[in-house]
């Protein structure tokens, strides 16, 4: 059987999110994506807050996203609705806090090169 | 004579992996590859136990990697059989536990771009 | 009403930066950014210290940078101006320093690529 | 007068490193780098030792750097030639050892896009 344990974090962020917004023409892609993949490897189910900040404007949330235990959850900002969306082309920041610990990982892709990853990093963790 | 030591951590995270497939006709590159580097810089034999997890579906593993003394490994997940191949185009996961401390760094190659590599991180270490 | 926190640290690092210089004729980008993405999810306003070094001669600063509580600051090196530009084509690290705990995001953008994120990382946090 | 302090670790890991090696024809680029960039924030020159670590065969080193006091220092592995040089399109980690506390990122150039970064990552520091 695989191993499960409670790793990672309650709290990290990703300084420096973006949803972009491409608009070249009728073979433009829809699929850019700001994702946070998130790992839950414990037995329990994780309940994440996520807290989107801007330059100019108040932060927007909670968003709730709850990952099941021994799970990997892809979180798209692009999806997230509830309380509001986040804007497109504009920088933010976001403070997902978790009550089981978790792991997370930013990644952009750009649609426009076959769903290759653009960036990523290992998200920063405050504890 | 180099430097030996017991370096980096026994448990890492990689929570945004991804083997990519690539279907663009004759042409379409058969070697990109999803890896993750790692190096046992000390004097033991390192032997490592990964997990794979997903989105929909339970945990797959333990895949077994052994990583001589002072030697860095490259693990590319797409080679992994036992217990099971990866699925591809498939997000997963991955915990890497080791019982000697090792430094792991994910890196995703598009063969497209003359092997260069298009994204890396270090892993998370979560001790 | 969302989170806030003093989440972070007070001292960070970016190890390699560059402001890249597009000079490819008329269609040549102007909009390349060497940028510091800054995360302060606190109810402080805080004030941020930067200091730049280089290979070959003395570090030049502080430049001062102030995030409100609770916004996200975008600092591009570009625009820097007091005490002095940062030459352009020239590598350097920079030292920054704040009064209350933030969370910094190293991105470099290429804008030949429609605004898509080149290199990012977070970055080096030393308390 | 710009801020000096120890900040950083005395050792470090890249664990996925590359010199690649370009030979698509007359155009192909020939500057095509594997870079660590270190900060030296310190009143003190800091003396680095460098241990490169391979899949299948022994370690090579050390490669000494010395990077003065408040100084940026590019350390190219594509230059390095004593003890011997580099193989290249040999994947490799390296190990760095300074008496000073410095801090290491580690950034793969892509000539052949106008000298932009392919990737980036702060290194992981081992202390």
């Amino acid at each position: 059987m695989p191993a499960t344990a409670e790793i990672g974090s309650t709290t990290w962020v990703i300084a420096a999110a973006l949803i972009p917004e491409w608009g070249e023409g009728p073979g433009a892609p829809v699929a850019s994506r700001e994702t946070a993949s998130i790992l839950n490897a414990s037995e329990r189910e994780a309940h994440a807050s996520i807290t989107v900040f801007f330059q100019n404007r108040e932060p927007i949330g909670p968003y709730r996203v709850t990952v099941p235990a021994r799970r990997a959850e892809r979180l798209c900002f692009n999806d997230l609705e509830k309380p509001t969306p986040i804007p497109h082309d504009t920088q933010f920041a976001c403070l997902i806090e978790s009550d089981v610990p978790i792991v997370v990982q930013q990644t952009r892709l750009d649609a426009r090169r076959g769903d290759a990853a653009a960036i990523t990093t290992i998200a920063y963790s405050a504890n």
